[in-house]
């Protein structure tokens, strides 16, 4: 069933479905990387955890209605998805101000903002995913400005969704990316992932950094965090 | 007339207005900076150029109907403005690619942008006047929604009338930066200053740059151009 592999990035990589264009195999890596590359390591297991994780945030997404390219989990670290074409345009939502936004706007951590903050990065590592503005992203991509209005909308209403979802396993939702692609129909829906690689999660009570800070600011075991995360989810379910 | 010195800045110097409250003296000095202050020089008769060549403008701009803060030119270096609370949102225009555009997002110089492109900065030098969205500015500064679609529109607005302004005189604007200020009364109206230390000129005929470009990138003599700029346009009223 599992085809060629089509692209591999930082963190996953995509295969062909054998004798299917319409669907693809991704399989979530155990290799981490932060500041654009700059910091690599590789965690045995990380990829069970992304992939597993990953899956239960967009079966959650779907019942409330965010249409996504998820399928469905394959095997520990393989997910079958719609195939999209990325549209290379980063969306952060921010709930609370951590990483970048501090240091490129002198913005003090844990700021609150209300309403959520939306930035958009144009997804190009060789100039390092710069900040754009919404005239920038209709330049660079193919979206129209209707469009790019669906996209911001969708990013917030998955942040409503998220924030109560990571609330229930007492964590707050600082912030997260979120990438979308083009479905084969031409409709465009959220892709790629949705983990503790692509989100900044707190723990309620101790306020401690349950995602890919921990690694990027070496605070500890990155699977022990990966782990425990997981394992509330099944908790709840 | 002219009272305490307010406030010196990388290009001008601003002075009190002797009992008066409602307005400033605007004082060009002949230093050059670029580069978020990273090379400095100075050229005697810098300020004489840009001080009547702001003036200009801004006559033409309020014949036009684009309300700004210039009053009058004092003398050869010095506009009486009236006072305003600058809006720490720098506003630029492009209509060709050129300089900081072309680095961050890989975009070929001399690309045309159809529609103009605006761009939002965040005026801190500490930061290095870093690019912003719609959201940022209204997070850091006090415009409203409604205000800053305003800013944009006569951005756009003055850069139509400033193509014609530059195109009487075999001049392309290729790009330009505008500054808002908040007058006593409470409306945002242009403030700062219009000149070649601000726009990206380019001549007509030969492709030349005119303009603060031939300080940043060592291409002449800056201020044969300045003057060159001035004497096509006292030799056009």
């Amino acid at each position: 069933m599992k085809g060629n592999l089509l692209y591999e990035g930082k963190a996953k990589q995509v295969f062909r479905v054998e004798g299917n264009d319409t669907h693809l195999i991704l399989s979530y890596k155990n290799d981490a990387t932060a500041f654009n590359g700059k910091k690599k390591a590789s965690f045995i297991g990380k990829g069970k955890y992304n992939n597993q994780i990953s899956a239960k945030v967009f079966e959650f997404l779907q019942e409330k209605g965010i249409a996504s390219h998820f399928v469905r989990s394959l095997n520990e670290t393989e997910q079958l998805v719609e195939k999209t074409t990325i549209i290379p345009v980063e969306v952060v939502v921010r709930n609370t101000a951590a990483g970048s936004i501090t240091r490129r706007l002198g913005i003090q951590e844990k700021s609150e903002f209300s309403p959520p903050l939306v930035e958009l990065f144009y997804k190009n590592d060789v100039l390092g995913d710069p900040l754009i503005n919404d005239e920038h992203a209709l330049l660079l991509s193919d979206v129209t400005p209707a469009e790019l209005l669906d996209i911001k909308e969708m990013a917030l209403n998955v942040n409503d969704h998220l924030k109560q979802f990571f609330e229930n396993i007492d964590l707050t939702l600082a912030d997260f990316k979120l990438e979308f692609g083009r479905n084969i129909e031409g409709r465009i829906i959220l892709s790629d992932e949705v983990s503790p690689d692509t989100c900044r999660l707190w723990d309620k009570e101790t306020g401690e950094k349950m995602d890919k800070d921990v690694f990027r600011e070496d605070l500890g075991d990155l699977l022990y965090v990966y782990d425990n995360i997981l394992q509330r989810l099944e908790a709840t379910v």
